[in-house]
């Protein structure tokens, strides 16, 4: 009978343990174990799951660019972004990035003609990856921007771009809700709307 | 004792019901419990958070019609494709689609001019919502198609489209991988080539 007992209590123990396991994963994620990952150097970690992430928006040949607006036809690129789920599901609920926020952007070339597609644009390969991240305690400014590298010269890992390239005084000029284009994210503008925390 | 040993059993049956539960939750995920939802009048249900589902490509104007590739210019349509994560997973192992399979097509509107955007195109507001669905007990041809409505008008629950419409004849006759235009997804695409299921 005691050995029951004891085999009972031990039973019991093994299955708190991997209740309260689970418990702390699901923590774990909540508080934002989907986004940056850096090594020990200071390198970005470029992730393998990004196309699970949440898509918030895809343009096509946007030109921030008055001289190149106006330049021949050029084949566009497709501009997909994602953004880390936990810091998309914050971000629904508040209208703000939380500290760890990380963004890619996923730059497809483009194709018209192709199968049964007679007009209009369709994506085709790798173009390049880049990412954003916001990190106080590890940046000054708050954001820092990442280049991965071109198509099937991806790097693993990067260190933040020198913070004198234009996408810094860019972002911080011209984004809509910290640092971040929800303008051009067209579900997000709508909670930023709501939440009051539009910049522009 | 007898009191303690009866309070422990019942702390340790708890605990086992509410593990058994997270499982039995988690198997039905795998099993494709983040896909179609039915009415029992066989009305598929709307998703209200498909934009966490996986993106697999965004196009902008894509025209299958040769007389309105030709026609005047008109503003072109973002097209967004989700479909549902336990199906995507299962496709990158398998190159194919499992049954409960469910697909949306997100159709936004454009703009070029906006911000600090001057040429190429963003996405705007929301124009329409469809949907594909794989269910070879529901249905005879194996996939139906549904739309849920334009923009603000959007309808909770819709039957499938009759089967006279062109989504089933084209669908059938193009698609590169079981009913689903794979060709235009570039990510799925290689998965396909790598598996062998390509059709075309």
């Amino acid at each position: 009978m005691k050995t029951i007992h004891l085999m009972a209590a031990a039973a019991c123990v093994l299955v708190l343990a991997v209740w309260t396991q689970s418990g702390v994963h699901a923590q774990q994620t909540a508080a934002g174990a989907d986004g940056p990952r850096f090594t020990a150097a200071n390198e970005l970690m470029r992730p393998t799951d990004f196309r699970e992430w949440i898509f918030v928006t895809s343009g096509l040949g946007m030109t921030y660019n008055e001289d190149v607006a106006g330049a021949p036809a050029r084949v566009p690129n497709f501009t997909n972004v994602y953004v880390n789920p936990s810091s998309y599901r914050s971000f629904m609920k508040t209208g703000q990035w939380p500290e760890k926020t990380m963004f890619i952007l996923e730059i497809r070339a483009s194709q018209s003609e192709g199968s049964i597609n007679k007009g209009g644009n369709f994506q085709a390969g790798l173009s390049a990856i880049e990412a954003s991240v916001k990190d106080s305690a590890r940046y000054p400014g708050k954001w820092a921007y990442f280049n991965f590298g071109r198509g099937t010269e991806l790097k693993d890992r990067v260190v933040a771009l020198p913070t004198t390239q234009n996408c810094y005084a860019c972002h911080s000029a011209n984004a809509a809700v910290d640092n971040t284009f929800v303008q051009f994210y067209p579900t997000l503008l709508e909670v930023a709307r709501e939440k009051g925390t539009l910049r522009h």
